[in-house]
This record gives C-alpha cells, structure tokens and sequence, in this order.
C-alpha cells in the first residue's frame, strides 16, 4: 500500500503502471490494484470510469518518461552514434532484473485487441520512436530513411523479446545488428 | 464446445492451444477452457494436475507444427534463400487476420516468469529457430554463423511483434531486414 501525501488518482495511476508493467494487465485484477494503490474499488470507479481507462491513462502517464529514457543529449551530434546510443541503453535496461521487454508491445500483446485504448496509446508510443528513427536515419544521409526507421524498430522490439524469453543475454546483440543495418543504409 | 469422436485430453490440449493463441493464457481461466473442450473440471484435473502443465503440454503438442510451416522443402538448397523463404513465410502469416504474433513469445511475456514449464518450452521452440538459421548461415559461409542466426531471430521477432502493435503493415520489411544482414554477413 502506497499512500501518504499523493492523491488517490497518482496512486492508481502508479500501481497500474508498476503492476501492468510486472504482472501484465490481464493478470492484474481490480481489487488487487486497489489494494496496493491504497484506494477503495468505489474511489476508483469515481476516477476511472472503466479498467480500460485505466490502464491508457496509466500508459499514457508513463510512455513519455519510457521513451525519454532510451534518447541521447544534446551533445551527442552524429546521427549514426545517436541512433546507436538507443540500442546501448537498451542493452544496459534489458541487464536489470526488473526488464519484462517493451512495455507498448506487452501491453498491446496482452489485450490482443488493436482498437483498445491501451493500444492506441501503445501505438502512438512505438510510432514516435519510429519517427525519431526517420528523422536520424534522414540527418544521417540513409538511402531509405523511413526503411531504416522501421528497420531499426524491428531490432529494437526483437531484441526486447529476446530477452522476455531468455533472459538477459543480449551481449551486443542489438547494437551489432543496428549497426549493420546503418552501414547497409549508409549511414557511416 | 467440440466433441464428436476425440478424447477429452486431444480436446483439451486443442481448445488451450486455441484459447492461448487468440486470448492469452491468463486471460483463459479454467471455467471457459473446460467449457469450450467440453470437458468437466474434474476430468481436467484427472488429466492435468495444473493448469500450468496443460499450456506447457499444449504447447509442447503445437510447437513443432508452427515451427515446420515456416521451413523450406528440400527442393530449395541455396542457404541464402532457405533462410529468406522463412521471412516470406512470416510475411503471408502475418496477412492473416488470426495472427496474434509468436505464440512462444506471447507465453512467455504473458506468463512473465522464465521458471514457468510453458516459459521452458517456448524458450526450446525458440532455440529450434535459432539452431535452424545457424546450421543454414553456416552452411551458406556466413562469417559468424551464431551471430547471424541470432540477428536473424531478432528480426523474425521484431517483425511479429510490429504486427501485434500496428496490425499486418510488413510489405516486405522483415525480408528486407533479413537480406541485409545477409549480405552484411556474407552470405550471398
């Protein structure tokens, strides 16, 4: 039980994305959300109009930070090094033993439901790393910046799976193969 | 409810292996596996002594099938393309309105716990896989032949799970990815 001076809908919202995050939607039931958030079912009803609602807003809470996370600064200027430095800090999350693989694609995966609020959100999550991907591979001089985009997505989301199923053996993996998919597009 | 001639435990592992796939395995509680198998809970637990060693048979009973559909015949011999024939394969499944993803991934994220019977299994479906692009890549003259095949898996991956999260927008991506990291490899 979380509760202290935040307010009831900050505590939903937190243990809704803690536990979707760990435990997955499905497998969270109300009465357990509003067991560790501290919060009656009734306060939640009153917040939430439905479970759905829930979990696209939680999502929604915590995709800006979950992507932000993955984004070199400012200082980093070369397209080809901050593309790669996605992959590196992926390599270093996916060491931690809490890394359950990307949270947009767990989720969608989990409602098995493309039209569910929670995957819309999901979607416009994975799509903006997609387009951070299009604008670099472009700054880089790729031959199909929006093919490497993609391409690049594909390596991120299949290297996170890699390792929901066997856990942490990564070992360059995701760096390597980006990197060769940017010499491929001529991104040196 | 599908009856008709077969025994209770084919029309369990049937009706999980189908649930599973198209729901999730949490999402499939006990009550409706028994309901659509049309088999008592009592006759289940006769034949089954959890529910976890049901999806892990489940998945043990349907696993080598959905690995060989995606297997060239023998007719194809060239490396390069026995292994592209598996992207194409990924593509067409992909089309399918049915497709939910890798069902050994699914198990694996849903269940969340790499201990699990059915997480063992999947990760044995996985490894087949990964076995398979190694023998193919070495064979072709791959420079790192385990590296390849490990990329190739990510991409294989990756591009199941973009269809989770976008719907079937392929048009070839997985293909792409896959011949470029072919010819990155050396494997012409």
């Amino acid at each position: 039980m979380a509760t202290g001076t935040t307010t009831p809908r900050d505590r939903l919202l937190t243990a809704a994305a803690d536990l979707f995050y760990r435990e997955g939607v499905t497998a969270t039931g109300v009465e357990r959300l509003c067991s560790v958030a501290g919060v009656s079912k009734r306060t939640m009803y009153q917040l939430f109009p439905t479970k759905d609602a829930l979990v696209a807003e939680a999502l929604a809470a915590t995709g800006p930070a979950t992507n932000a996370a993955f984004l070199p600064d400012d200082a980093e200027v070369r397209p080809r090094e901050r593309i790669l430095h996605i992959f590196r800090v992926l390599e270093e999350t996916a060491e931690r033993t809490e890394f359950a693989g990307c949270q947009f694609i767990n989720i969608a995966s989990d409602l098995r439901d493309r039209t569910h609020p929670a995957a819309v959100v999901a979607r416009e999550f994975k799509q903006q790393l997609v387009d951070w991907f299009a604008a670099e591979a472009r700054a880089g001089g790729a031959a199909d910046p929006d093919l490497l985009a993609r391409q690049l997505t594909v390596v991120f989301d299949g290297s996170a799976s890699r390792v929901v199923v066997y856990g942490s053996d990564l070992d360059g993996l995701s760096v390597t193969t980006a990197a060769a998919l940017l010499d491929a597009a001529g991104v040196h």
